[in-house]
């Protein structure tokens, strides 16, 4: 239930010529206190109630619970969530063993795009790809759930 | 998705006579905002994940939507939790065709008792047992997600 993962901006678009498949995901949060986000998530056809907590000090790992329930739910709990919801396409790009998760943001975030990594171990080392840009592991404006209350567009 | 319920205070404990079920909740909030609330419940040996909006005007009806989750998964999402966990004796009272829950608080909420009745109906009417005492629906001060922020002992 701990997660460990990497994130970094991105150079340019060539992810998508990688890419295996590519979903449309809207998200809300219940609460986006980084101590206790709530995400409420409709990714394609299915949908997803996560928890995080707070990251350790450096930012890679954090806990994470998530279960499985129906769309329809997600979209009753969908209206319940703080005002800004999260609309974006996600790219998968195999990396090795591990899988790269590209987020292009639209809406209040248009024009951010940010990769994710998730790892077997903190120590491990991947391949890093041409595309890939700037580590920003940790840094809370990233997170989803900063995201929507202050979003891309306004920093 | 959608409760239909009524809260009171009690006069005396008779009610315990009466009762055909008596379990031990330990609760805990991921969001404590009544817009919003997000519980997290251990109830004898199960565990539940539990989201409710605001209520109506009346304070009668509430959206709610719910999922059991494993008792490890719901002891390991209390650590996330907001500081105050809510700790009580839950007593079972059939009457009619419904059923009075009604939860004798501990720790910080000690000397509260309150009686809950779930309605199929807004209008719908049921029988007033003797232990029945003042109403206090929709007051925002009894919901349990305020009374681990703000609790009885310190009004």
């Amino acid at each position: 239930m701990v997660e460990i993962e990497r994130k970094y901006l991105v150079r340019n678009t060539s992810y998508r010529e990688e890419a295996i498949s590519q979903k449309r995901i809207v998200q809300g949060f219940l609460n986006t206190d980084p101590n206790r986000t709530v995400r409420v998530r409709i990714k394609g056809d299915e949908g997803f109630l996560t928890v995080k907590g707070i990251s350790n000090a450096s930012g890679t790992t954090r806990f994470e619970w998530e279960t499985g329930i129906k769309v329809e739910e997600a979209e009753a709990l969908l209206q319940l969530c703080e005002p800004s919801v999260i609309d974006k396409i996600r790219y998968e790009i195999p990396n090795g063993k591990y899988l790269f998760e590209v987020d292009e943001f639209h809406g209040a975030n248009k024009g951010l795009t940010i990769a994710e990594i998730e790892l077997g171990n903190e120590k491990d080392i991947f391949e890093r790809p041409d595309w890939l840009g700037e580590e920003v592991t940790g840094d809370i404006r990233y997170y989803n759930s900063q995201l929507s209350k202050n979003p891309f567009t306004e920093w």
